[in-house]
């Protein structure tokens, strides 16, 4: 059972190549955390948002890194973040070819 | 390059099994639209919520697939959607094992 941690926040930049080079070294923290399976960072400069799509492989893995998660944006000055969190309905999603690993 | 959209809505059900009963055919179609990666979807009983995670080969894909989601959502009375479009940043993704494919 696979569950997923939908996250978005207003972010004026760095954005692209820039974003990365900014948050490498984040993205490899995030790599191991426990019970992490894959994260996809994503991001708008229109709409001047970015966000990320997590999997986890237990709930409890999952909350706990949503807890980390808010701490960070507090201790950053993030306002009006949306952090979700979702169980994979992994039957539809195996049709669909949606990446559980 | 590679497009996701988020996606999330007020549902009062069915969950888990019975879900992915009902979407079966809804799931069969979603994987023959042009353009389309794959789809992981997202249930969370307690929170009352359902969605999707889309992956798209371009913008135009994505923007297209979100205008007919729209017109299903009004279809079906569904209220209070929220669509989001964002690009992956593919260098970060990468770096925490993010399926682009």
């Amino acid at each position: 059972m696979a569950y997923l941690v939908q996250v978005d926040f207003p972010h004026e930049g760095p954005f692209g190549d820039e974003m990365a080079t900014a948050f490498t070294d984040l993205a490899k923290n995030i790599a191991q955390e426990k019970g992490f399976i894959w994260k996809l960072w994503t991001e708008n400069e229109e709409t001047k948002e970015s966000g990320g799509i997590y999997l986890f492989d237990t709930k409890e893995d999952a909350e706990n890194y949503m807890e980390k998660n808010r701490k960070n944006f507090d201790e950053f000055g993030i306002k009006g973040a949306s952090m979700k969190l979702f169980k994979v309905n992994e039957q539809l999603s195996q049709i669909t070819q949606g990446p559980l690993k």
